[in-house]
This record gives C-alpha cells, sequence and structure tokens, in this order.
C-alpha cells in the first residue's frame, strides 16, 4: 500500500525549505536589491501553509519517468509559487475579499492592498524565473517546455481566465457546462500543468504525455467537486477559512445543480475516471493513484 | 543622420499590430477557450497607446548583432506587455489611483478593479508565453536566457521591487541615493532589460553585452530624469496624464533633490554617458543613440 500521508508530508516539507531558500531578499535580487517589504509579503503569502498539493503532483507524475523527487523539486516550486500568487490576488477586497487564510491574516490585511498586488506580481515573475534556471532541468529545451506549460496553465486560457468566468458566474445563470469550464480553467488548469510538467521533466513522449493529462483532467475534476463538497459539509475550523460562502453568495457549484448527495456520486466516478486513465502505467504510478483516492475522502 | 521619427514611428506601427493580433482569444486559450472580458481587459491596456519605447530599444541594440527588426519584434512584445500589466496594476486604486492614462480610461475604470489585477495577471504570464515561443527565437538556449533577463528586469530585484520603494518613499525621507536605486529598479530595470534582451537575440558575448548595459543603465536613467522634469514642466494635455502629481504628492524626485535646473544639467550628462558607452560600436549604434538623444529632448 503507498503511504500518501508519508509521500505528502515529505513533500510539503522539501517545498516549504526551498520556497524559504527562494524568496530571499539576495537571490530575488537583479538589477537592484529586491525590496524587503515586497519579500516579506510573497514569503507571507507562501510560507508556513498549505498541502502542497501541486508540487507533488509534479513530483508524482515525474517519478513515473523515473525522475526524482529532488530534480522534480524546482519545478514544484515554481508551480506552487503561481499557486500562492493566485490566492493573494484572489484574496483582495476586489476579488473575494477574505482576511483569512489558512487560518492566518491575508497579505493585504496583514501588509496592505498595494503590497499584496506586488507580492503577486513578483511570486508570479520569479516562478518563470525558477523554470529558467538550470537548476531546474539541465536541458534548454525542457525548460522552455515547461514554461509553455505552466503559460497554459495559469493564463487567460487557465486559472486567470477561469477567476474571470468565475466573477462572471456569481451574477447566476451560468449552465452546468458553463461551470465545468469555469471549474476545469480556475483550479484545473494548474493541476493539469502540475501534471504534465512532471511528465515533461521526464522526458514523456506524446503518448504517455496524453494519458497522464487524461488522469489530471479528471483528477481536477474530482479535487474542485470534493472543494465544493466541503464548502458545504466542513467546519471553518477545519478548512482554515470561511465556509458556506459560495452557497451564500449564490455562487453557481455543481452541488448546488446536483445537490450534495448527486456532488458525492459524481465525485467517486471522477476519482474512478482518473484512476483508469493510469492503467497502462504501474506501480510507479501509485503515487499519482493515491493523491486522486485522496481528492475523494479529503477532510480539509 | 538616423531618422528616429521614422523609426519610432514604424516600431510603434509593427508593436500595435503584433499585439492586436497575440491579444487574441483563440490565440490565448490554453486547456480552455480564454475568458473574453479578461481579454478585452488586456487589450484596453495593452493596446492604441503608448510610444513603445522599450520595443524600440529591444529592436535597436538587436541592430547593432544584425538581427532584423522583424526578428526582434517578439521579444519586444513581450517587455511592452510587461510594462503594459505594470501600468495596469500601478493605476489601482491601491496604487496610484489613476482614472486616465493615454487620454483614455485606465482599465479599472473602463471595466472594474477585478477584471484589471486579471488582466495584468494575464498580461504578465502571456509575455512569458511570447518569449517560450519558437516565434521569438529558434534556440531554446536564447529563450530562456530571454526569459531570465525578463524575470530579473521585472521582479523583486526589478521593476516590481521599485515600485515597493517607490510607495514606501512617499512617506518621505528618501536620500538621492535611495531615489536613483529606487528609480533604476523602477523604470530602469525594465529599460535595461530591453536593451540587453536585444543584444541576447543577436548573440552578443559578454564584453558587448556589458557595454550595452553601461548604455541602457545611463538611457534608463536620462529617461527618469526626463520623466520627473516633464511632471514639473508639461500640461496634461501634452502628457495625456495628470502632471504636477509628484510634486503634489511630496514624492522624492531628482528634480525636488536638484532644482529644475540642476536636474537638466544632470539629464545632459547622463545621455552623454550613454553615447559614451557606445564608442566602441559603430554606425550599428546610430538607433540607440538617436533614442537616447530623445530621452533629453522628449516633450510628453
Amino acid at each position: 500500500m503507498h503511504d500518501f500521508a508519508a509521500d505528502i508530508a515529505a513533500c510539503a516539507k522539501d517545498v516549504e525549505a526551498g520556497l524559504a531558500q527562494h524568496l530571499d531578499v539576495a537571490r530575488l535580487s537583479g538589477p537592484g536589491p529586491a525590496a524587503e517589504r515586497v519579500v516579506a509579503a510573497m514569503r507571507h503569502g507562501a510560507l508556513d501553509g498549505g498541502k502542497r498539493l501541486r508540487p507533488l503532483l509534479v513530483r508524482q507524475a515525474a517519478a513515473i519517468f523515473n525522475v526524482s523527487p529532488a530534480n522534480a523539486l524546482t519545478a514544484g516550486l515554481a508551480v506552487e509559487m503561481v499557486h500562492c500568487y493566485s490566492l493573494i490576488h484572489d484574496d483582495l477586497p476586489a476579488m473575494d475579499d477574505d482576511d483569512l487564510r489558512r487560518g492566518r491574516l491575508t497579505v493585504h490585511k496583514a501588509f496592505d492592498e498595494a503590497s499584496a498586488i506586488l507580492a503577486g506580481d513578483a511570486l508570479l515573475t520569479h516562478a518563470f524565473g525558477l523554470l529558467a534556471d538550470p537548476i531546474c532541468h539541465p536541458d534548454p529545451s525542457v525548460r522552455i517546455a515547461l514554461v509553455t506549460e505552466l503559460v497554459a496553465g495559469s493564463g487567460a486560457g487557465g486559472m486567470v481566465g477561469g477567476q474571470m468566468r468565475d466573477i462572471e458566474g456569481e451574477q447566476g445563470g451560468f449552465s452546468g457546462d458553463q461551470i465545468s469550464t469555469m471549474q476545469a480553467m480556475k483550479t484545473g488548469a494548474l493541476i493539469r500543468a502540475s501534471v504534465r510538467m512532471g511528465a515533461i521533466l521526464g522526458g514523456a513522449d506524446a503518448r504517455a504525455l496524453s494519458v497522464v493529462t487524461a488522469y489530471a483532467e479528471a483528477a481536477g475534476r474530482a479535487f474542485q467537486l470534493a472543494d465544493d463538497i466541503l464548502d458545504v459539509t466542513a467546519t471553518p475550523e477545519a478548512m482554515g477559512k470561511a465556509t458556506g460562502k459560495d452557497a451564500n453568495a449564490g455562487k453557481q457549484t455543481l452541488v448546488a445543480q446536483l445537490g450534495l448527495d448527486g456532488a458525492k456520486v459524481r465525485l467517486a466516478q471522477t476519482v474512478n475516471d482518473a484512476l483508469s486513465a493510469l492503467r497502462t502505467f504501474g506501480p510507479k504510478a501509485d503515487g499519482l493513484r493515491a493523491t486522486a483516492r485522496y481528492f475523494a475522502s479529503r477532510e480539509n
């Protein structure tokens, strides 16, 4: 049996150490010395928190292609920096207006709005710096492929576009298909990029890449379904943030469309889709399998 | 005599066409279809405006190394997208709170704050997508070097760090050296990146790169000095935005430190520094020379 709890803990520890190392005034300096306040705000938004699921997916997908956890770490840090920037910007008053994140003050509450905007911008910028660094992978063509993948996952046709659609959807009137598209972009696209980046690190051929992509797309749907279900069923204490918020805002989620029981059935089906996609892979894909199962059972 | 007016017009035309082509729903789509509202906000913030000086610098630096304007365009578009994202975010209420930019509504006034934040994020993201695209340069190692350069110019040790320092400096008490550091980062770093990216496109060796860097750093100082002088001397009509704003806000500029006449003397010296740096280059550097002279004489 794959020890998922040990894997997630080991990955989170590596990510925490890696981010602490890279989010540093000396390392982030360019033509001038990195501004200490923006580095402090970046650290507040990126350190001490989160399950680091995206770097875990990078690592687990890379493992299929015999890439070591150490060699998958830098790409994982880049994805995590993009994830953290998106949380900082999403929490802003003009967006979701959240004061708490993982039980701590959001960046604009701990610092101020301008610092939060700039910290997000800088995390996004330096994520690409990490991918371009030779420590990420010795082959520049692989590093460029990683940049392209992260752009697709996080840009106007991925995460940012999904966030835009989510805001538009708050006016109501989204169909089930429109909700699915929005969710596939808002959270699914970066999950998809994480898995694909792991495979790209390992030199996956087109067929293998399409297999892990099918897994990633199902896993992303499962992750979002679980999130929507937890928004209804979990306590704020378990989640470290307000719950019931989507329902109260009249947000168009699949739980609102399918009902709680219907959403749970859909979640189980979706996890099975993710597992089925991996059937041609042997035990090296057990990490990805465990993560898909975890999405169906997580409690926060 | 180099025809600077023709060069700047030709470059601006190419940049406008290139941005219009790339800032397009189909081209920006990823795992999902790019959100139309965010693409519209990106276009509002990036099209129909500006002198496109940064792509011009990319082109002029590339010309020294025999790179054609067409082959320098994509890298120039990437720098311009970063410049435009920075303007969108700087104009936000939490930052400079400007309603007008180039005589038109700023993005958060024409759309809303959330759309402006996301449009800026997406422009930054897709700038790296352009650099990673083979149309930018056939050699992946050159494309990676361009990514690294743009990160240095626009991150916490460059443009974003300079913006953070500028906000901190509004509390007053900055010395002349601190103002120079802030300005070298806020506007200088991206000008420096533009020039260096042109040289990198042309395969410049370390010595040539250090020569163009010396030019770029002086040119960046000249540009910012001219900006500070124009803030005091130009009309809002000529600038297409409010003037006297820095002085009214008690902002620490070199004009406030040196006086208007002192700043003009410093500007002339700085342009001479930029020209001196280029003395080892022949007529192929006339474009960069003309731009440095233009910085001393511009009226908006």
